[in-house]
């Protein structure tokens, strides 16, 4: 999926949810080398204020990208700007929805600013903040 | 490695360095979701500005986390915020390296500010922004 | 991190610990081909004298390395030999600390000795051995 | 396929033969935190006197267990004793076969002592060492 600047308006919406496994953790952790004991020493983990091993909050920040590359704008959108701030911790097995909606639309630069946050199954936001994309164009690759 | 407020100064850099590989790509695109054309469709890729595959942002991005949590200020920081501007594609087989760099110490507040970035083998940056992360307390897991 | 010899002491001990989840035990099965009932059929192991499946314990004793490789002697260390023992299986779920601690010190020769084991969440030793190796020179890469 | 002692000769042998890509080497350093400068960075890897990176020496030696618990003796065999000496780095696409011989049966014991090392596509051996086993009985799981 994929729209120009023109076919876009403020308040369309997308999203993706998924629920983050041990494993998306583990392996998340292994590609990024972010092997820090909230998110894979569950001894250490229970002995925190969280009482359990938490999600790294870039993977589900990275749940965002995937609205922007894959719907909203969608495939062939240049990633400018993104904006996060960490509001309540993910634990593992919490289903998390990446939420983008488009909030302002600059034609003449061709930019798209967009609110982008996720929530997890009780409805509260985890993450918010906001991007910048460059809409992709059709007649572009 | 873990450092309380009280140990950290301006201008104290920590970093994490890697060579991503096409392995690194395909498994981050899976545990987010995020297959765009752009980063698991060579044939799309090639046809492109970019001329072949490039890495998801927040791929990169996430190198950075790695350092807050691993290095400076280490395990047990909390991640308040964290600011991107992608400035230039990363490819497949690039090595980043992931910098963190403290700006401003809220000493009150027990609040950092950390200039952050990715770049290149090059030594192009790749990304730039800035985080704003709690400290570990010594005191406190 | 890294210490040249002549920054070891013996009595100098290093760790890092890891909840080994069924994912690191799945992944360990494909890259190395150990594809054991033991390891990767919960009804066969149901049915063994241990009542479920156990950790790889390759994968256990690889978390030793990397100690040695990471923190002590750290980075550019030259794995000499490793010999281990297996004393208890290690099951998923549990949390597993590799400790690696300094016990002779060959200064002429460059060459380290190190006792190496791992240990569970109730401090239970489920592998215990030795390790011999060169630490990095600091001139040197 | 597993042997019961009984089964068991002097001069017995198994092997399993595998390419290690990159992808192997980084799925390893995920599990096993084991994110070494040698394994994951190619521009440090190259001003080494290696010239490229190399593959972690326990991912090597595991291909060992996977002979030892699939072949020879396989299936239920407990693995009580492994001693590794790493006598040559392994490069990134070598094809390394893991052997195994059986070398000394203590029937009454019911310990097999087996010769096990690693050689490359070019036979060339990059870690040598023996393994001390207890062979399944086959009226045990």
């Amino acid at each position: 999926m994929r729209y120009e600047i023109s076919d876009l308006y403020v308040g369309q919406t997308a999203e993706f949810t998924k629920t983050i496994s041990e494993s998306d953790v583990y392996l998340f952790a292994g590609i990024t080398g972010a092997q820090n004991p909230m998110q894979v020493n569950d001894v250490y983990a229970k002995q925190t204020r969280y009482g359990e091993r938490i999600v790294h909050g870039m993977l589900s920040s990275s749940l965002i990208s995937t609205v922007i590359g894959t719907q909203l704008p969608g495939n062939g959108t240049i990633y400018v700007r993104q904006n996060i701030q960490f509001k309540a911790p993910v634990f593992f097995g919490d289903t998390i929805s990446a939420v983008v909606e488009v909030t302002d639309i600059f034609l003449e630069k061709n930019r798209v600013q967009l609110r982008t946050y996720c929530k997890n199954q009780h409805g509260e936001i985890v993450l918010d903040g906001f991007a910048s994309v460059i809409p992709p164009k059709l007649s572009r690759l």
